[in-house]
């Protein structure tokens, strides 16, 4: 039998009431059962579902409904005062005292001095008066709510992108804003990747994959998931990609989206050709010609996606290196041929050229560049292989860091059995020499670096790689991608002048530091943001005019 | 001035005579220095090094040289006296006390009961009548030494395919045979990934990744980088794989080379595509046209060969899973929607079909193969988000595993801040409890999950990872890595009933448990062997008639 209750002027967000669903539906002798507000969709989505008692037409939007298929009257009359129970525990209070309430938007911007972020997940149905109100007060804004209606979010983003304001959402669920992880987000590193995305467990999966691969993370900018989609015209997706290119943090871009719409990919990627940064592109369903156009890369997974981006970023921590334009050239002295042999190979295609003088000693030579395998029976003869004797390879390492024209010294390193005892001690010494030589005047070199190891080998993985980066080498997870961070370094000195996009003074402002947050709808929110040290507001929003859409559009039409 | 000494019948090992050169080099008043046997190999290089002086005329293949160009006559003395003194101190002693020792090869034999493998890194002049002396006995051979002509190779590499037995080089540097790391070799994990490479540190560089993303190894087998060039034709190649095919540890094939012959190429790709098992291939400078061709996957770095072989052969300690003929789709339950739309874009393009009836609530449905987003408005209506609430997700797994038509649950499980507090517990519970229920009925069910978090995320990464181990999951790194192992799993089961390559008994036997190993050469070799447990005789070995290859060759045809 039906059965059902209506709690006037009871407003709940829709987290609490589905929690409370689901608890009653564990109540014995419930057949189905929904906790809702009693807004027009609602109350149609109960017919549907077969719980529309004819009490329900009396409910309106500010009004708590609780309709449930009972096997009897009593497990109806159990259900309700179980229902009253579960409202009346609050919500789970912060462990940490102080979360900052209000109830007026008024009151909670003047708490937070200038909020720069409102983290909205109202139901959509408010979603756009609410927003109109915060862009008024030139708030930016993450919409976490859905069934905001594709008209409300054009419109939306429209009248953002005129006043220089950005709207992530509806149905954005992940961001990261200059190190704080906001709404459904893990916890990464800092570092200079920035992700654009339309696409939120995508934007987590490249984010955790960054953060394993020794990369880190400026932004992650999420977009909802229909920005792409050929109504919304990737209209916030171009405002975020400009955002990143002109962010003194960020050095590569990563985009990644659902499926978009055909023109909008091609719009998207056009707006991705002209930064001045490398973007990694992973639009799912889009199958491109090449890995890489221009400085567009092309990744086929998620975790292709983090992979060449850490590659191109380097590793988060590695120092920053000016070099400059008469640096042209990669030197890379391996220990390893099969591993000079993968450099060579990938150098190569990237550069365009073929492997050139390998008779001569060389794995590759090609212009000033070149990769030479020291373990080949032309430097070995009469002398200890350079696995085992780092001093073949050390020897040469002064006059590379020394040649002006050099732009990176690119070295593998080989741990385990037969190696030699300590192969990164040596090389950590000659270059931290080298470089500091270097820096006294005035001057640079990239070292870049993978060591081939694990940390039950004889040296020991993490021992080594810390000894090169103390040194100042920027160590990569394997041999491609350190090979694929010396081509990027390369890149960049080479691209043409072209100067970052541009974005608006408000956008600038919101990347430039933690955002200060109103929270509005799901305390949860707010209360996850306190505890990691956000500034944080959580405004107690309750729909106006008891939620009567007739009467709020006339209060807004009076201002 | 030029300064020669000749110590007659004065045999050392090469490694030693390079690490005293390279002692000599550092002597004040030394310009070039080379301590080397008196061959006729070795006097032409000191000939061309400028070291020709005339006492080297007379020194004989057992004669040690020290040759040097030195700034005067005191130096030259200086120097021998050196050299008396590093020569006089032993070579390393083993810290782990009695390595046995022979002076002879019956001796070595009979020490080490029935030795499977010579580890052989004599003289390269001395190797191939060496190695037919071991092949007289049986014994296998991984020949270290350089040097050795092609035409002694290619004879060798003839004769052990004829009696059955496996010779890995000449140049063959690294080899790991039934959790033995021999020669150059890092330490990894066990499991069932078996490599065959013409490229030492490229298998180092596959194993070591395949460890760091949760795989192991069952064997590595070292070729010499020419064996997949076109005079050698692959011999060693081509009995290796079928060796791996034949293996019960091994379940996944790695093939790895620098730039092979082209016809060389077409032969072991066309063998590799006879094998029962899955093969990744990389062959630098190799473009195939396809990512996977029948069961060839093609990689295009050597980081990617071991990503492809760890998705592949899943996770080491993973149980097996023995699946029914009616056992055939792959269910998808999801919770992150971009998750769900990449793992629906893999299932696709290997399936070969489009991705269906998406608008009916799966983002991909074929056949019997669904992937379902929990996550989709559909499935929330009225409910928590399953990355919230795991029962939506839980409560559909019994039914799940419970279907005899399925082989794989394929599954995501997202951490992080908004997600539940412990997203693994639930489902661990309900898969343990299924599992068991289908274990007791003699079925069974393949559960592969990735995990999107890391360890400092509220959950903890590694928690919620084993967490699910221990209930019967494989999990794999990332999502795609999930997607591709749930294939693999179901191409094994698909697989037409090809059976496995076999391979001699000898070769069987080699890699049925780890090698005895007779080391002639380097004795750091048998050190470094001995010091890990290894059954190993150090077989202290000497040219017999004091080097002469006329008299070696005359006592040889006596027998």
């Amino acid at each position: 039998m039906l059965h059902a209750t209506v709690k006037r002027n009871t407003y709940q967000d829709s987290l609490r009431l589905m929690q409370v669903s689901t608890a009653l539906g564990r109540v014995a002798g419930v057949n189905a059962v929904s906790a809702m507000m009693g807004t027009p969709a609602n109350k149609e989505v109960l017919r549907a579902a077969g719980l529309g008692a004819d009490e329900l037409e009396s409910a309106g939007p500010s009004d708590l409904v609780i309709a449930a298929d009972v096997v009897d009257a009593a497990v109806g009359e159990a259900l309700v005062a179980q229902a009253d129970e579960l409202l009346a525990r609050q919500a789970p209070a912060s462990r940490r005292p102080g979360l900052p309430s209000a109830r007026s938007l008024e009151r909670a911007v003047s708490i937070v001095g200038e909020p720069d972020l409102a983290l909205v997940s109202i139901p959509g149905e408010y979603v756009a008066s609410e927003t109109r109100r915060l862009m008024d007060r030139g708030i930016h804004a993450l919409i976490f709510s859905d069934n905001v209606s594709l008209e409300d979010e054009v419109a939306l983003k429209l009248e953002a992108r005129d006043r220089g304001l950005l709207v992530m959402g509806p149905d954005c669920g992940t961001a990261r804003l200059a190190g704080l992880p906001i709404a459904f987000a893990n916890e990464v590193h800092d570092g200079s990747i920035g992700l654009v995305g339309a696409s939120g467990t995508g934007l987590q999966a490249v984010m955790v994959q960054i953060d394993r691969l020794g990369g880190g993370v400026s932004h992650a900018i999420g977009l909802g998931g229909r920005d792409l989609g050929a109504e919304v015209g990737g209209i916030s997706c171009v405002q975020a990609l400009r955002a990143l290119d002109d962010d003194a943090r960020t050095r590569t871009v990563v985009l990644i989206s659902k499926p978009p719409a055909p023109g909008v990919r091609d719009d998207v990627i056009g707006v991705a050709e002209t930064l001045s940064k490398p973007v990694v592109a992973h639009l799912v369903g889009d199958r491109p010609q090449r890995e890489v156009d221009g400085n567009v890369h092309y990744a086929r997974t998620l975790e292709e996606a983090a992979r060449l981006a850490v590659a191109l970023a380097g590793p988060r921590g590695a120092r920053d290196v000016t070099l400059r334009p008469e640096q042209r050239w990669i030197k890379a002295l391996y220990t390893g041929g099969s591993l000079a042999a993968e450099a060579a190979a990938l150098l190569s295609a990237a550069i365009g050229e073929g492997e050139g003088e390998r008779g001569d000693g060389y794995v590759m030579k090609s212009g000033g560049h070149e990769v030479i395998d020291l373990g080949d029976d032309r430097y070995t003869r009469g002398r200890v292989h350079p696995m085992i004797d780092p001093a073949l390879r050390t020897g040469r390492i002064p006059a590379v860091l020394a040649d002006p024209e050099n732009a990176v010294l690119l070295l593998d390193v080989v741990l385990g059995h037969g190696s030699a005892a300590d192969p990164a001690g040596p090389l950590a010494s000659v270059i931290a020499d080298g470089l500091a030589r270097l820096h006294a005047e005035g001057r640079d070199i990239a070292v870049v670096a993978s060591v081939c190891g694990t940390d039950r080998d004889p040296q020991s993985l993490s021992a080594q790689t810390v000894a090169l980066e103390r040194a100042g080498v920027a160590v990569l997870g394997d041999n491609a991608a350190a090979t694929r961070h010396a081509l990027a370094i390369l890149r960049r000195r080479d691209a043409p002048p072209r100067p970052p996009a541009t974005t608006s003074a408000p956008i600038r402002r919101l990347l430039s530091a933690p955002p200060r947050i109103i929270n509005i709808g799901l305390r949860e929110f707010a209360v996850a943001l306190h505890e990691r040290g956000a500034e944080v507001v959580h405004y107690d929003w309750a729909p106006v005019a008891g939620g009567d859409p007739r009467l709020q559009a006339l209060l807004e039409s009076l201002g």
